[in-house]
Protein backbone atom coordinates (compact mmCIF):
# COMPACT_ATOMS: atom_id res chain seq x y z
CA UNK A 1 0.00 0.00 0.00
CA UNK A 2 2.45 2.58 -1.09
CA UNK A 3 0.12 5.24 -1.81
CA UNK A 4 -1.46 5.19 1.23
CA UNK A 5 1.66 7.30 2.54
CA UNK A 6 1.93 10.86 1.99
CA UNK A 7 5.54 10.86 2.86
CA UNK A 8 7.14 13.62 4.77
CA UNK A 9 6.32 16.34 2.76
CA UNK A 10 2.49 16.79 2.91
CA UNK A 11 1.65 15.68 -0.51
CA UNK A 12 -1.81 16.77 -1.42
CA UNK A 13 -4.54 14.13 -2.40
CA UNK A 14 -8.50 14.63 -3.73
CA UNK A 15 -10.44 11.78 -1.36
CA UNK A 16 -14.00 11.68 -3.37
CA UNK A 17 -16.46 12.44 -0.47
CA UNK A 18 -20.23 11.49 -0.54
CA UNK A 19 -20.82 11.37 3.10
CA UNK A 20 -21.29 8.09 3.60
CA UNK A 21 -19.71 5.85 5.91
CA UNK A 22 -16.85 4.47 3.77
CA UNK A 23 -15.50 7.82 1.66
CA UNK A 24 -15.63 9.29 5.25
CA UNK A 25 -13.44 6.89 6.71
CA UNK A 26 -11.41 7.36 3.65
CA UNK A 27 -11.38 10.35 4.56
CA UNK A 28 -10.24 10.12 7.99
CA UNK A 29 -7.56 7.66 7.02
CA UNK A 30 -6.16 9.46 4.09
CA UNK A 31 -5.69 12.64 6.49
CA UNK A 32 -4.08 10.15 9.68
CA UNK A 33 -1.66 9.26 6.93
CA UNK A 34 -0.23 12.71 6.74
CA UNK A 35 -2.13 14.04 3.02
CA UNK A 36 -3.47 17.15 2.47
CA UNK A 37 -6.71 16.30 1.56
CA UNK A 38 -9.21 18.49 -0.85
CA UNK A 39 -12.50 16.59 -1.40
CA UNK A 40 -14.85 16.23 -4.37
CA UNK A 41 -18.45 16.45 -3.23
CA UNK A 42 -20.61 15.27 -6.06
CA UNK A 43 -23.73 16.57 -7.07
CA UNK A 44 -25.76 14.65 -8.92
CA UNK A 45 -29.72 14.54 -8.65
CA UNK A 46 -29.33 11.72 -5.87
CA UNK A 47 -33.05 11.32 -4.17
CA UNK A 48 -30.80 11.30 -0.68
CA UNK A 49 -29.38 14.98 -1.51
CA UNK A 50 -29.13 14.97 2.12
CA UNK A 51 -25.54 13.13 1.96
CA UNK A 52 -24.34 16.30 0.43
CA UNK A 53 -25.35 18.33 3.55
CA UNK A 54 -23.30 15.00 5.13
CA UNK A 55 -20.27 15.34 2.99
CA UNK A 56 -19.78 19.30 3.76
CA UNK A 57 -19.85 19.16 7.04
CA UNK A 58 -17.63 15.92 7.43
CA UNK A 59 -14.86 18.26 5.02
CA UNK A 60 -15.76 21.29 7.04
CA UNK A 61 -14.89 19.47 10.49
CA UNK A 62 -12.03 18.11 8.96
CA UNK A 63 -11.01 21.53 7.89
CA UNK A 64 -10.24 19.72 4.17
CA UNK A 65 -10.98 22.43 1.47
CA UNK A 66 -13.41 21.09 -0.50
CA UNK A 67 -15.23 21.37 -4.50
CA UNK A 68 -18.73 21.23 -5.07
CA UNK A 69 -19.52 19.33 -8.81
CA UNK A 70 -22.84 19.34 -10.29
CA UNK A 71 -23.39 17.07 -12.87
CA UNK A 72 -26.48 16.11 -14.48
CA UNK A 73 -27.33 12.66 -16.42
CA UNK A 74 -30.73 12.63 -17.28
CA UNK A 75 -30.51 9.79 -19.18
CA UNK A 76 -29.80 7.45 -16.32
CA UNK A 77 -33.12 6.37 -15.29
CA UNK A 78 -31.82 4.85 -12.06
CA UNK A 79 -34.24 4.52 -9.23
CA UNK A 80 -31.45 6.61 -7.05
CA UNK A 81 -32.21 9.35 -8.97
CA UNK A 82 -35.93 8.89 -11.00
CA UNK A 83 -38.44 9.92 -8.16
CA UNK A 84 -40.91 8.19 -9.85
CA UNK A 85 -39.00 4.79 -9.69
CA UNK A 86 -38.78 3.00 -6.31
CA UNK A 87 -35.70 2.16 -4.60
CA UNK A 88 -35.80 -1.76 -3.97
CA UNK A 89 -36.16 -3.08 -0.34
CA UNK A 90 -32.41 -4.44 -0.01
CA UNK A 91 -30.82 -7.70 -0.64
CA UNK A 92 -27.29 -8.27 0.13
CA UNK A 93 -25.46 -11.55 -1.91
CA UNK A 94 -28.32 -10.72 -4.81
CA UNK A 95 -27.33 -11.90 -8.40
CA UNK A 96 -28.50 -8.89 -10.69
CA UNK A 97 -27.24 -5.78 -9.91
CA UNK A 98 -30.16 -3.29 -8.24
CA UNK A 99 -31.89 -0.54 -10.02
CA UNK A 100 -29.98 1.80 -8.18
CA UNK A 101 -27.12 1.47 -10.21
CA UNK A 102 -26.77 5.16 -11.90
CA UNK A 103 -24.36 3.73 -15.17
CA UNK A 104 -21.06 5.51 -15.23
CA UNK A 105 -21.01 7.22 -12.36
CA UNK A 106 -18.21 6.32 -10.73
CA UNK A 107 -16.35 6.48 -14.40
CA UNK A 108 -17.54 9.87 -14.49
CA UNK A 109 -16.67 10.82 -10.92
CA UNK A 110 -13.32 9.88 -11.17
CA UNK A 111 -12.55 11.57 -14.77
CA UNK A 112 -13.59 14.64 -12.51
CA UNK A 113 -11.32 13.92 -9.91
CA UNK A 114 -8.60 12.74 -12.47
CA UNK A 115 -8.91 16.49 -14.43
CA UNK A 116 -8.54 18.10 -11.39
CA UNK A 117 -5.33 16.34 -9.87
CA UNK A 118 -4.20 16.77 -14.09
CA UNK A 119 -4.89 20.65 -13.70
CA UNK A 120 -3.26 20.51 -10.02
CA UNK A 121 -0.45 18.61 -10.55
CA UNK A 122 -2.02 16.24 -7.49
CA UNK A 123 -0.86 12.41 -7.93
CA UNK A 124 -3.53 11.05 -5.52
CA UNK A 125 -7.40 10.24 -5.68
CA UNK A 126 -8.75 8.46 -2.97
CA UNK A 127 -11.85 6.78 -3.08
CA UNK A 128 -13.84 4.28 -0.78
CA UNK A 129 -15.03 1.84 -3.39
CA UNK A 130 -15.45 -1.50 -1.92
CA UNK A 131 -16.06 -5.08 -3.27
CA UNK A 132 -16.93 -7.26 -0.02
CA UNK A 133 -20.19 -5.74 1.17
CA UNK A 134 -21.63 -3.98 -1.66
CA UNK A 135 -24.38 -4.18 -4.17
CA UNK A 136 -22.68 -5.65 -6.98
CA UNK A 137 -22.07 -2.60 -8.75
CA UNK A 138 -19.07 -3.09 -11.63
CA UNK A 139 -17.30 0.33 -10.47
CA UNK A 140 -16.41 -1.19 -7.22
CA UNK A 141 -14.85 -3.84 -8.24
CA UNK A 142 -10.36 -4.20 -7.70
CA UNK A 143 -10.23 -4.80 -11.72
CA UNK A 144 -12.16 -1.55 -12.64
CA UNK A 145 -9.80 -0.02 -10.40
CA UNK A 146 -6.93 -1.80 -11.67
CA UNK A 147 -7.96 -1.00 -15.49
CA UNK A 148 -8.40 2.77 -14.68
CA UNK A 149 -4.74 3.27 -13.12
CA UNK A 150 -3.71 1.08 -16.42
CA UNK A 151 -5.77 4.05 -18.62
CA UNK A 152 -4.12 7.13 -16.20
CA UNK A 153 -0.80 5.64 -16.84
CA UNK A 154 -1.63 6.41 -21.18
CA UNK A 155 -3.98 9.66 -20.27
CA UNK A 156 -2.24 11.54 -17.47
CA UNK A 157 0.65 13.78 -17.43
CA UNK A 158 1.21 14.51 -14.04
CA UNK A 159 1.27 11.10 -12.85
CA UNK A 160 -2.04 10.68 -11.13
CA UNK A 161 -3.08 7.78 -9.64
CA UNK A 162 -6.19 6.01 -7.70
CA UNK A 163 -5.92 4.58 -4.32
CA UNK A 164 -8.86 2.29 -3.42
CA UNK A 165 -7.72 1.39 0.52
CA UNK A 166 -10.75 0.01 1.73
CA UNK A 167 -11.39 -1.80 -1.48
CA UNK A 168 -11.18 -5.43 -0.11
CA UNK A 169 -12.44 -4.43 3.44
CA UNK A 170 -15.74 -5.82 4.92
CA UNK A 171 -18.52 -3.60 6.34
CA UNK A 172 -17.53 -4.51 9.94
CA UNK A 173 -13.66 -3.66 9.36
CA UNK A 174 -14.68 -0.43 8.09
CA UNK A 175 -16.64 0.23 11.02
CA UNK A 176 -13.99 -0.70 13.42
CA UNK A 177 -11.43 1.55 11.04
CA UNK A 178 -13.33 4.35 11.27
CA UNK A 179 -14.13 4.00 14.96
CA UNK A 180 -10.59 3.87 15.71
CA UNK A 181 -9.89 7.16 13.78
CA UNK A 182 -12.57 8.90 14.93
CA UNK A 183 -15.23 9.21 11.79
CA UNK A 184 -18.12 11.27 12.97
CA UNK A 185 -20.69 8.25 12.17
CA UNK A 186 -23.61 10.67 13.53
CA UNK A 187 -22.85 12.94 10.74
CA UNK A 188 -22.66 10.26 7.76
CA UNK A 189 -25.50 9.60 5.81
CA UNK A 190 -26.11 5.98 3.83
CA UNK A 191 -29.89 5.88 3.26
CA UNK A 192 -30.50 5.49 -0.59
CA UNK A 193 -34.41 6.86 0.28
CA UNK A 194 -33.41 10.30 1.65
CA UNK A 195 -35.80 10.87 4.16
CA UNK A 196 -35.27 12.42 7.40
CA UNK A 197 -34.59 8.98 8.75
CA UNK A 198 -32.60 6.46 7.52
CA UNK A 199 -35.11 3.96 5.90
CA UNK A 200 -33.37 0.69 7.62
CA UNK A 201 -34.48 -1.48 4.63
CA UNK A 202 -32.76 -0.12 1.41
CA UNK A 203 -29.48 -2.20 0.69
CA UNK A 204 -27.42 1.15 1.51
CA UNK A 205 -29.23 0.97 5.10
CA UNK A 206 -28.77 -2.96 5.33
CA UNK A 207 -25.19 -2.86 4.65
CA UNK A 208 -24.73 -0.61 6.98
CA UNK A 209 -26.24 -1.98 9.76
CA UNK A 210 -24.55 -5.24 9.01
CA UNK A 211 -21.23 -3.50 9.48
CA UNK A 212 -21.96 -1.92 12.76
CA UNK A 213 -23.57 -5.28 13.82
CA UNK A 214 -20.68 -7.68 13.34
CA UNK A 215 -18.37 -4.53 14.88
CA UNK A 216 -20.14 -5.11 17.56
CA UNK A 217 -20.96 -1.02 17.97
CA UNK A 218 -23.96 0.83 17.67
CA UNK A 219 -25.06 3.12 14.84
CA UNK A 220 -25.38 6.66 16.27
CA UNK A 221 -28.18 7.53 13.55
CA UNK A 222 -29.95 4.55 14.39
CA UNK A 223 -29.42 5.34 18.45
CA UNK A 224 -30.98 8.37 17.81
CA UNK A 225 -33.85 7.11 16.56
CA UNK A 226 -34.72 4.45 18.69
CA UNK A 227 -34.33 6.89 21.63
CA UNK B 1 -12.21 -2.47 -38.57
CA UNK B 2 -15.41 -4.85 -37.23
CA UNK B 3 -16.62 -2.37 -35.26
CA UNK B 4 -17.18 0.38 -38.10
CA UNK B 5 -19.67 -1.65 -39.55
CA UNK B 6 -23.60 -1.86 -37.69
CA UNK B 7 -25.30 -4.88 -39.21
CA UNK B 8 -28.16 -5.24 -40.87
CA UNK B 9 -30.27 -4.25 -38.05
CA UNK B 10 -29.73 -0.60 -37.73
CA UNK B 11 -27.43 -0.46 -34.53
CA UNK B 12 -27.42 2.74 -32.41
CA UNK B 13 -24.19 4.56 -31.77
CA UNK B 14 -23.48 7.25 -30.15
CA UNK B 15 -21.14 10.45 -31.74
CA UNK B 16 -18.67 12.80 -29.93
CA UNK B 17 -19.52 15.77 -32.20
CA UNK B 18 -17.11 18.69 -31.46
CA UNK B 19 -18.47 20.85 -34.94
CA UNK B 20 -15.13 20.12 -35.94
CA UNK B 21 -13.53 18.38 -38.95
CA UNK B 22 -12.54 15.30 -37.11
CA UNK B 23 -15.56 14.47 -35.42
CA UNK B 24 -17.84 15.39 -38.53
CA UNK B 25 -16.11 13.64 -40.41
CA UNK B 26 -16.69 10.70 -38.35
CA UNK B 27 -20.01 11.48 -37.57
CA UNK B 28 -20.57 11.19 -41.86
CA UNK B 29 -18.72 7.80 -42.10
CA UNK B 30 -20.67 5.96 -38.94
CA UNK B 31 -23.85 6.98 -40.72
CA UNK B 32 -22.69 5.83 -44.15
CA UNK B 33 -21.99 2.61 -42.71
CA UNK B 34 -25.74 2.19 -41.15
CA UNK B 35 -25.24 3.51 -37.91
CA UNK B 36 -28.24 5.36 -36.04
CA UNK B 37 -26.71 7.91 -34.57
CA UNK B 38 -27.31 10.22 -30.96
CA UNK B 39 -24.52 12.99 -31.07
CA UNK B 40 -23.08 14.02 -27.71
CA UNK B 41 -22.05 17.84 -27.74
CA UNK B 42 -20.14 19.28 -25.40
CA UNK B 43 -20.15 23.00 -24.11
CA UNK B 44 -17.36 23.13 -21.12
CA UNK B 45 -16.88 26.97 -21.42
CA UNK B 46 -14.38 26.90 -24.21
CA UNK B 47 -13.74 29.74 -25.90
CA UNK B 48 -14.36 28.96 -29.46
CA UNK B 49 -18.35 28.12 -28.37
CA UNK B 50 -18.61 28.76 -32.14
CA UNK B 51 -17.74 25.06 -32.54
CA UNK B 52 -20.97 24.29 -30.32
CA UNK B 53 -23.27 26.06 -32.85
CA UNK B 54 -21.68 24.22 -36.07
CA UNK B 55 -21.76 20.88 -33.88
CA UNK B 56 -25.73 21.38 -33.60
CA UNK B 57 -26.16 22.73 -37.15
CA UNK B 58 -24.48 19.34 -38.61
CA UNK B 59 -26.32 17.31 -36.51
CA UNK B 60 -29.28 18.61 -37.54
CA UNK B 61 -28.30 18.58 -41.08
CA UNK B 62 -27.93 15.01 -40.77
CA UNK B 63 -31.02 14.53 -39.11
CA UNK B 64 -29.38 12.45 -36.00
CA UNK B 65 -30.65 13.72 -32.53
CA UNK B 66 -28.38 15.07 -30.35
CA UNK B 67 -28.12 16.76 -26.66
CA UNK B 68 -25.98 19.04 -25.22
CA UNK B 69 -24.30 18.41 -22.37
CA UNK B 70 -22.73 21.62 -20.16
CA UNK B 71 -20.05 20.66 -18.06
CA UNK B 72 -17.73 22.86 -15.81
CA UNK B 73 -14.21 22.79 -15.36
CA UNK B 74 -13.34 26.14 -13.71
CA UNK B 75 -9.97 24.43 -11.72
CA UNK B 76 -7.95 23.16 -15.57
CA UNK B 77 -6.44 26.65 -16.04
CA UNK B 78 -6.40 25.90 -20.15
CA UNK B 79 -5.87 28.44 -22.71
CA UNK B 80 -9.11 26.95 -24.41
CA UNK B 81 -11.14 28.11 -21.99
CA UNK B 82 -9.68 30.74 -19.83
CA UNK B 83 -9.92 33.87 -21.79
CA UNK B 84 -7.19 35.80 -19.46
CA UNK B 85 -4.40 33.46 -21.13
CA UNK B 86 -3.02 33.85 -24.60
CA UNK B 87 -3.85 30.92 -27.59
CA UNK B 88 -0.01 30.09 -28.37
CA UNK B 89 0.43 30.13 -31.98
CA UNK B 90 0.60 26.98 -34.03
CA UNK B 91 3.75 24.59 -33.76
CA UNK B 92 3.05 21.06 -35.45
CA UNK B 93 5.30 18.39 -34.71
CA UNK B 94 6.29 20.70 -31.00
CA UNK B 95 7.74 18.62 -27.97
CA UNK B 96 6.02 20.22 -25.61
CA UNK B 97 2.31 19.55 -24.87
CA UNK B 98 0.72 23.43 -25.64
CA UNK B 99 -1.58 25.34 -23.42
CA UNK B 100 -4.49 24.42 -24.96
CA UNK B 101 -4.93 21.41 -23.36
CA UNK B 102 -7.22 20.59 -21.14
CA UNK B 103 -6.59 18.11 -18.60
CA UNK B 104 -8.79 14.98 -18.60
CA UNK B 105 -11.17 16.35 -21.42
CA UNK B 106 -11.19 13.39 -23.83
CA UNK B 107 -11.65 11.29 -20.26
CA UNK B 108 -14.67 13.30 -18.94
CA UNK B 109 -16.60 13.14 -22.78
CA UNK B 110 -16.19 9.53 -23.04
CA UNK B 111 -17.56 9.17 -19.59
CA UNK B 112 -20.45 11.10 -20.31
CA UNK B 113 -20.88 8.96 -23.74
CA UNK B 114 -20.20 5.48 -21.44
CA UNK B 115 -22.70 6.55 -19.04
CA UNK B 116 -24.99 7.41 -21.72
CA UNK B 117 -24.71 4.57 -23.92
CA UNK B 118 -24.32 1.88 -20.64
CA UNK B 119 -28.24 3.48 -19.73
CA UNK B 120 -29.62 2.93 -22.76
CA UNK B 121 -27.51 -0.18 -24.43
CA UNK B 122 -25.87 1.44 -27.32
CA UNK B 123 -23.11 -0.52 -27.98
CA UNK B 124 -20.42 2.03 -29.77
CA UNK B 125 -18.99 5.20 -29.20
CA UNK B 126 -17.22 6.87 -32.25
CA UNK B 127 -15.03 9.49 -31.49
CA UNK B 128 -12.61 10.89 -34.21
CA UNK B 129 -9.59 11.08 -32.03
CA UNK B 130 -6.30 11.57 -34.16
CA UNK B 131 -2.91 10.70 -33.29
CA UNK B 132 -0.58 11.82 -36.43
CA UNK B 133 -1.47 15.60 -37.17
CA UNK B 134 -2.61 16.70 -33.83
CA UNK B 135 -1.31 18.79 -30.94
CA UNK B 136 0.42 15.62 -28.96
CA UNK B 137 -2.91 15.49 -26.40
CA UNK B 138 -2.29 11.97 -24.29
CA UNK B 139 -5.90 11.40 -24.50
CA UNK B 140 -5.60 11.35 -28.46
CA UNK B 141 -3.23 8.36 -28.35
CA UNK B 142 -4.49 4.74 -29.64
CA UNK B 143 -2.80 3.61 -26.14
CA UNK B 144 -5.56 5.78 -24.15
CA UNK B 145 -8.03 4.11 -26.60
CA UNK B 146 -7.11 0.81 -25.89
CA UNK B 147 -6.82 1.60 -22.25
CA UNK B 148 -10.11 3.16 -22.25
CA UNK B 149 -11.90 0.03 -24.07
CA UNK B 150 -10.11 -1.73 -21.28
CA UNK B 151 -11.55 -0.33 -18.78
CA UNK B 152 -15.10 -0.32 -20.58
CA UNK B 153 -15.09 -4.52 -20.51
CA UNK B 154 -15.07 -3.87 -16.56
CA UNK B 155 -16.81 -1.12 -16.60
CA UNK B 156 -19.78 -2.04 -18.75
CA UNK B 157 -23.09 -3.88 -17.95
CA UNK B 158 -24.51 -3.11 -21.52
CA UNK B 159 -20.51 -4.14 -23.81
CA UNK B 160 -20.23 -0.44 -24.78
CA UNK B 161 -16.81 0.02 -26.91
CA UNK B 162 -15.09 3.09 -28.40
CA UNK B 163 -14.37 2.89 -31.91
CA UNK B 164 -11.68 5.55 -33.05
CA UNK B 165 -11.99 5.43 -36.84
CA UNK B 166 -9.68 8.38 -37.70
CA UNK B 167 -6.89 7.40 -35.05
CA UNK B 168 -4.30 6.54 -37.53
CA UNK B 169 -5.35 8.88 -40.60
CA UNK B 170 -3.31 11.96 -41.81
CA UNK B 171 -5.39 15.33 -41.89
CA UNK B 172 -4.72 15.19 -45.71
CA UNK B 173 -6.85 11.54 -45.72
CA UNK B 174 -9.45 13.07 -42.72
CA UNK B 175 -9.97 15.69 -45.70
CA UNK B 176 -10.22 13.57 -48.54
CA UNK B 177 -12.16 11.09 -46.35
CA UNK B 178 -14.89 14.04 -45.29
CA UNK B 179 -15.07 15.16 -49.17
CA UNK B 180 -16.30 11.96 -50.22
CA UNK B 181 -18.53 11.47 -48.01
CA UNK B 182 -20.30 15.07 -48.00
CA UNK B 183 -19.18 16.47 -45.30
CA UNK B 184 -20.21 20.07 -44.87
CA UNK B 185 -16.87 21.42 -44.15
CA UNK B 186 -18.34 25.08 -44.66
CA UNK B 187 -20.71 24.28 -41.71
CA UNK B 188 -17.27 23.26 -39.24
CA UNK B 189 -15.52 24.87 -37.27
CA UNK B 190 -11.98 24.22 -36.02
CA UNK B 191 -10.18 27.19 -35.09
CA UNK B 192 -9.31 27.86 -31.18
CA UNK B 193 -9.25 31.47 -31.14
CA UNK B 194 -13.45 31.37 -31.57
CA UNK B 195 -13.38 34.91 -33.59
CA UNK B 196 -15.63 35.89 -36.53
CA UNK B 197 -12.96 34.40 -38.74
CA UNK B 198 -10.58 31.46 -38.29
CA UNK B 199 -7.06 33.01 -37.30
CA UNK B 200 -5.22 31.03 -39.47
CA UNK B 201 -2.24 30.80 -37.10
CA UNK B 202 -3.36 28.86 -34.05
CA UNK B 203 -2.76 24.71 -34.08
CA UNK B 204 -5.86 23.82 -35.22
CA UNK B 205 -6.12 26.42 -38.02
CA UNK B 206 -2.64 25.11 -39.02
CA UNK B 207 -3.15 21.61 -38.65
CA UNK B 208 -6.43 21.79 -40.53
CA UNK B 209 -4.68 23.88 -43.60
CA UNK B 210 -2.35 21.28 -43.65
CA UNK B 211 -5.14 18.85 -44.20
CA UNK B 212 -6.15 21.11 -47.25
CA UNK B 213 -3.61 21.64 -48.96
CA UNK B 214 -2.19 17.95 -48.77
CA UNK B 215 -5.23 17.00 -50.14
CA UNK B 216 -5.77 19.49 -52.75
CA UNK B 217 -8.86 20.42 -51.86
CA UNK B 218 -9.60 24.60 -50.99
CA UNK B 219 -11.58 25.02 -47.50
CA UNK B 220 -14.57 26.63 -47.71
CA UNK B 221 -14.02 28.23 -44.77
CA UNK B 222 -10.77 30.09 -45.94
CA UNK B 223 -12.06 30.60 -49.33
CA UNK B 224 -15.16 32.65 -48.30
CA UNK B 225 -13.12 34.70 -46.02
CA UNK B 226 -10.22 35.57 -49.13
CA UNK B 227 -13.25 36.11 -51.55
Amino acid sequence: MEWIKAGKNKKKAVVLLSGGLDSSTTLYLAKSRGWDVHCLIFSYGQRHSREVKSAVSIAKKTRSSYSLVNINLPWCGSSLIDKSKKIPPGKIGRERIPSTYVPGRNTIFLSYAFSFCEAKKIPAIFIGANAVDFSGYPDCRPCYYRAFNRLLEHASVAGVKIVTPLIRKSKRDIVLLGHKLGVPFEMTWSCYRGGDKPCGDCDSCRLRAKGFEDAGLADPLVKTDSE
